[in-house]
């Protein structure tokens, strides 16, 4: 069903009054418009999937431990990967960390981080004319508990390999040091895809999406 | 003056024993004799001057105080210039905040931030082989508070018109809604560059780079 035309400009003028929305104002009203309805078919569960899916690597913060910057939050680069055996997304956010890199301590001692996935990690906003910092530069913030893997239990192998597959440096990784595989337990997603505030994505809706 | 080969192997011996050193052990020994070599003349701060002037952007940890994840850190990403009026490096990481977004309210509530840089935001890792994660994929943490730039100040001025100029999308911005220029005060300064960890580097010896 389409929302009726006076909805519809209620709500593009919603987006243009400043202070009344989380984000920013466009410059040209006619854009606003014609972005308003494309933007009505956007599905934001699949922008946060096809997000993690492209990126190689998340900017992970963390509560720090560290004791030069004990209190702040530390945000570090860490290698991800969502990949089934086929390579297809699974929505599922791998990583391996070490005791020696910041992220590390820092998870053990208070459960709480949140991976910044951006487009302009691979400069697909520069590319299509878009400042990163520009709402319709999609980016989704997820949040949630560093799980550990169980290297008993059957799906670490695969899981393992399929990392190993997008990262290769990684055996070596694994091989030198206390490397250990974690995955995300997603307690909450911002998807921030377009002007007017973000989006709040359920965990469950972000799995069910299909690739 | 170089070191004495001894000391070079004995230096070397510790970054290939697992988890004597903070970060991660490289495959090809022959290879981390070589780069070390290279490493010997590295200059920290100048590294982290140039990731922060090459980047338009940083991940910005703060933390939240949105309902939906306050005690969590959040990240966020944030347009970034440190440019003076000809386009050249000054260090100062200069940036437009809003309340309408995450970081905003988050600095006013606790002035405790993180700004991570990494080369593989232009795709420099990537183009020379190395995997995001690595560490000589060269990342800068910067952590700090955030000063609300003064308007009636002479500098103001100049530092908004850069940082148009770098960004045309917040001259927007800033006439629709209440972003404001701010600058970071910069607390500590990690640099992670090559194998061995990261890195503390002093403001002073930030700033005193020449450009």
């Amino acid at each position: 069903m389409q929302p009726c035309p006076s909805i519809l400009i209620a709500l593009i003028l919603t987006f243009l009054i400043p202070n009344t929305c989380f984000g920013y104002s466009p410059r040209e009203d006619a854009r606003v418009i014609k972005e308003f309805k494309r933007q009505q078919g956007l599905n934001h569960a699949k922008i946060a999937r096809d997000l993690v899916h492209r990126a190689n690597w998340a900017a992970l913060g963390s509560l720090s431990t560290n004791k030069l910057v004990e209190g702040y939050p530390m945000v570090n680069i860490i290698s991800i990967d969502d990949s089934d055996a086929s390579g297809n997304s699974t929505g599922r956010i791998r990583f391996l960390l070490t005791d020696l890199d910041f992220t590390g301590p820092d998870w053990q001692k208070d459960n709480k981080v949140t991976l910044l996935f951006s487009d302009e990690q691979t400069l697909r906003c520069k590319d299509g004319g878009k400042d990163p910092m520009e709402p319709t530069c999609a980016r989704s913030m997820i949040s949630g508990q560093v799980q550990k893997l169980d290297p008993s239990d059957q799906s670490y192998q695969p899981a393992k390999d399929a990392f190993v597959r997008r990262h290769p440096a990684a055996d070596n990784w694994i091989k030198a040091h206390n490397f250990y595989l974690c995955e995300l337990e997603i307690s909450n997603i911002f998807v921030l895809d377009f002007y007017g505030g973000p989006h709040n994505v359920k965990a469950s809706d972000y799995y069910a999406v299909s690739k």
